[in-house]
């Protein structure tokens, strides 16, 4: 499972460029494709059985036309979509590689490829995972790819068009490939806000000094997390940054406030990770210097102790010596007298070390 | 209300972009709107009772209008207001999302949209917060919204109309808008101060070595303090400079040294947080080097009694010893000998550490 | 060894600027000089005997001709397919100075050159070495120079020419030019995916607490070989980038797209590298934690000991003092008064250092 | 005073902007106010007496014009000057906020305004002292305003211009604009040369490792002074740089050679602050692990002594015991078998240290 | 000699801007002036005697003239240069002034000045120590200014010029400017190679585990050269790529790639030095956690003999003590069972002590 975390797509060496070779984790399940048409009058969806008949819309239709892909793990899928849709090979091994890096591209004008992260916390290993997802905007068709899951990440935007002729129906593809990147930066700041959590559980324990070796391994896994977070959203900055300003055709004029209000919201993740590596930096110092301050109380103690009783063990030791000739030992009070001296002594060490603030 | 600090808009998750939700604390008064009519000539405030008769002035009226809306939690009076002026859904949401970051946008020429943040600490929790403040820019009005308080913020420059017919009151709602920001940009420096008084504090007391734990924590708190400032303060930075380089038709020339000079105080609050972060940051340094100094001072006490001590006290079990032929300890003056010599080692220890610079 | 590490190309001082020097390991085997003549219809691949019979194609050659040189340290062997070619003495300088960072070159439109570096792990060493690989792309014609090894580095490619009549075949000098760079990039992610294995291992010692000095060699070795891939991959980035944008004509538009593909990758290694650093400067942060909490323990372990036994020590140096008048020695149970004293007292002292958590 | 380091200008907020207020320290004596009147050929200095005879000289006069003022917490004086002049409200306020950051402006073409800071060690707090130097410049006259201080910092070029027709009287108010600049530029080589002097006398007393608590708050107040300076001279650089590239008629271009010679020692002494910066922190590694090598120093001391004597003492305990049946006791020897079985284990421990290195 | 490491050009403050004043070392032998005349065909070097004879040669000269200055500390010389050849009096104060940095400046298509720092160790001192030189490339004629030594540095140019008519006789001033910088490139490298060579000595000793603080002293030492060094050498690249970007005429086409292959020297340089201060920065972190390391042993060995010497002293002691009813004390075999007992107990704790792996 921890291996995964730093691997890379290895088994690409050597082999010829633009070959599909699906890199990411075996999935056993197999593709579901549906097809969903839809305008401001109707809404039709559809589960694709056969790929033939996925094909691209005519120039003159009516309707908009969503290929939603739930999987990118088998070769001949991808390459039959890519055949009916006449997509760039380099396109379709980009849209298999789960480990590409989010960027956008357009082809001659006829469509705009565009791929980034989906981002969550899996719930069994309490680990920040992210999914591949790739998009092909065309004229009046919008393909998504997504690796498999048992849960459809789109669906929350699938209901909204199934609920009422809202803005996403009243609009093209380039409206439903906001929403469903809109949908995908939301769930950056559900990741953010979870991580904000365990920042300030850190927080309170370190600063209430309760914080063990533990506390530190735990702000070590979240600044990793942070440090995966920024590598994934970053090119998303720049991604529809670029979407923005390559003014494509494809993306009606009416589309582009909605990309720029995108783009603010990821700057604002983008600023929030930053800030919350600096605060993870600053508890570390803090935690560090805790360390140090508990250091120096537990030397204190031990040199106080050793400080009163060493003085006082040495004079018992004295008269504990077997000379003959020892006039003390033989004195109506020596013992007495000793017993004060040391009492006097102790007394002076104590005032000595609260002068000095050891205790 | 920890938790609150690394909040955000989750809620948002799944929702139609552009709709009109409230992202911030929950607050129970209702929104308070005053329009305030002026030129140089008259002045004119009344308390907006209905929602309708707030409306865009006309082209051709004398007066500047400024609509002060206190209160971004009802949407539906922002949604009213919206439509009066022909505000684009995006706009609103923005000025009811206190989580939006600083930015400027012109809308069409029609209007100049402009959001920023109030700075100011909390005098119950001493926590640094932020307020949400939005501006709509128009030929001959100026819409300002904010998060409802029992205070207006912009109070100061509403006498500052009513008293004199001055500078605002001779120009155009530009000026006003200009008035209100410098306002805010004032405070910032008043946030400055504050926090410039905790790091003297901390300084003194870190460079006086009275410093504890609880100082460490000041210090991140204040470091904490300093990343949320940078972090509303920068984009404001960006959003005046755009103000002043896209030369927009609603704010006038005369304006726009104004705003140059409001650029540079931002410019200056933001140096002096990079410059304070800095100064933070040395005393962490002196404050680690004092506790290892402090270690280094505790150890070297233990060191000496132990250097001095573990001898003598050695010597006097020697002499302890119930051997019974121990020639020693027989001699009359065997006593006084040992004593003489543990008196010669005290002295010779003692020298030797002095040599050290040990004490 | 090691002292290569930091070596530069100290010889030339003072030698007039483009004289053929080869700088680099002393290598004692002769170049070896392929030619491969490939169309989309044909292949033959002859090893050069004579270095008079690898000249230039001529420009209707209906053949793309690829020239490998394994072994870049005789001058004299570089020097004359430099004549044949009509190559510029700086270009062959490059060539031979293994030293050379990464870039391009395009001389007068007749010919590009570019230079990179291959990263593979010495299996022997366990040091990260590069090879310096160079290329010259003409209108119908692609050399190759790479320092002399046992294995040629191009086989992989080689072998896919040999193979099929695939995209390498049915495409000209530009597109081989990408094939040889993008087998250079692939080993980039193996080299990354061998020290991803090794920060995961030190991840794991550090976190479960097993690390000593070792792990703290080995996590700066990492480091270094980072440090070192970042110098080497970084001029990569800058170099393909320009090869996008100079748009020469020797490079034909349908192969941009792969070379943009290139790029992403390149960034994507750029990127990783950043991280693994990021990751790499947490665990030190780790360690040094682990350290300081372990020497709390130790001194914890020794404060408890001290504070037990230094009070008891003292009491029962006091009764073993030879004082003719102590009353307590005579009584019948002072005895087992004391020992009783002297176990409370211990009890006491646990209960207190349980209640400060110090064990 | 050292409240004031971490002051800004708090009350100003809700001020009309434009108002002269004086923001910076209470100064008790009056503005002074001196005109120069020079070219190649003659020279005149006059003491301003009345502030209605100070104006704008007339375009066609044979002069430079200079009015040095000295002084700027007069709102009266400025106010006055800045009507003869015709200068803009608020660059009157710039020249009194002696809190402006250094900037250029220009107005319309009839006078170019900028400010930058002088820079003095205070010779009794011995604190780095900023003063708040001002300059508008017209096509035949300079206006310089200068914080008030017993010394005019500007006499050496009053000297200059009085003892010889040179450079600065054959030339126009530009050049003596230039002059003065270059007076300022020179004062930060001064400051810079005298914390050059205290970083080696640190550097010394580190390396030397004679440095103690007092060295570390040395070494902060110096990184204080350094960010302090950076934060002064910073804009200086950006200032004469627009300088430079506005290219303003009342500018010569004789005149540019002399402000790119500025230009470049700007950058000179902030290159030499980021250098000391990074000495700074060199240094205090250097002196934390001192900290750390003395610890282990004085632990190592401590160790030796307990391992001693810890052994010694506990053998010369159990022959201190007093149970009947001893039977080493009663031998004829045995006391000084002890003796010599101490002494062996006594050197062994010694050898066994110093081969661990310990001393 | 230290102090002059942290010295800037106080002595010029106040004084006119252009004034010729040497600041530098103070040094006791006279200016040295060559002059070289050579072309394809001859070549001729003679020492110049009279200042008035080394004026510029005319535009139809068939040499290029080199005038090579060694001593730029005599105003009347470096003067009479500048009449002679019309130099800018600015020029000429960076000619003298050895604290100028590096630049490049056209002067009207007339000439081109250009300064930068020859690197060297000082055999001595072992100090870096950098040698200010400036070179003024007319249209047919290189002026050359080092500051004063025993041995001219551009002699290994010199030399080859004489020894046959090669590239620089061919080539024109513009070349001999090129070769002479490279010269000084060169010598970067092998200052390059002898930090190398440090740091890997440093890196070595500190893997190891022989350090000591003298090594930490080296590592400050070796930090302060490497910013030394990026010091001087970041503006030579600024200036190389002005040159090359400045398209002057003095400079020909052919000379151009030279000039293009000597930035790539300097960026490889700069890049170098990066490096290595990174790999410092990392010896540092591995050498401070090896001092933690190495007091968590020295602590260690001090618990170990504390916890096993401890109660054996204390129990000893109970039976030391004079109590006249102590049963233990009159049994047959007490001491015996006590001295076993004590055997156990030891066993126990170094079992103990091993489990927990401290020794």
């Amino acid at each position: 499972m921890g291996r995964r975390r730093y691997k890379h797509s290895e088994k690409k060496v050597g082999t010829s460029p633009g070959s599909l070779i699906y890199v990411g984790q075996e999935i056993d399940y197999k593709t579901t494709i549906r097809r969903i048409l839809y305008n401001e009058a109707s809404y039709t969806v559809e589960t694709v059985k056969r790929l033939d008949s996925c094909g691209r819309p005519t120039d003159g239709s009516p309707f908009v036309s969503w290929l939603n892909v739930d999987g990118i793990h088998e070769p001949a899928v991808v390459e039959r979509i890519g055949q009916q849709y006449h997509l760039h090979p380099l396109l379709l091994e980009d849209v298999m590689n789960s480990q590409q890096k989010p960027k956008v591209e357009e082809y001659d004008g006829a469509y705009v490829f565009s791929t980034l992260k989906m981002l969550h916390f899996n719930s069994v290993t309490q680990e920040l995972e992210n999914e591949h997802l790739s998009f092909v905007l065309g004229k009046n068709y919008l393909i998504s790819f997504q690796e498999e899951r048992k849960i459809d990440l789109f669906q929350p935007v699938l209901d909204r068009i199934e609920a009422s002729a809202g803005k996403t129906r009243r609009n093209g593809p380039d409206y439903l490939l906001y929403a469903l990147m809109d949908l995908v930066v939301d769930h950056y700041f559900v990741v953010l806000d979870s991580i904000g959590e365990k920042l300030e559980i850190l927080e309170n324990s370190i600063i209430q000094q309760v914080a063990g070796q533990q506390t530190l391994t735990r702000l070590y896994t979240l600044k990793r997390e942070l440090t995966l977070m920024r590598k994934v959203v970053w090119p998303v900055r720049e991604m529809i940054n670029r979407l923005i300003l390559e003014d494509s055709e494809l993306i009606r004029p009416a589309t582009m406030p909605f990309l720029r209000d995108l783009y603010d919201h990821v700057i604002q993740v983008l600023d929030s990770i930053d800030s919350y590596r600096e605060l993870a930096t600053g508890l570390l110092d803090v935690y560090l210097s805790t360390l140090s301050n508990r250091m120096n109380a537990v030397m204190k103690t031990l040199t106080i102790f050793s400080a009163i009783f060493m003085p006082l063990t040495f004079i018992v030791g004295v008269y504990g010596m077997n000379f003959d000739n020892m006039p003390e030992l033989r004195t109506q009070n020596g013992y007495f007298v000793v017993m004060g001296i040391m009492v006097v002594l102790t007394v002076l060490m104590v005032i000595y070390f609260r002068r000095r603030r050891w205790f």
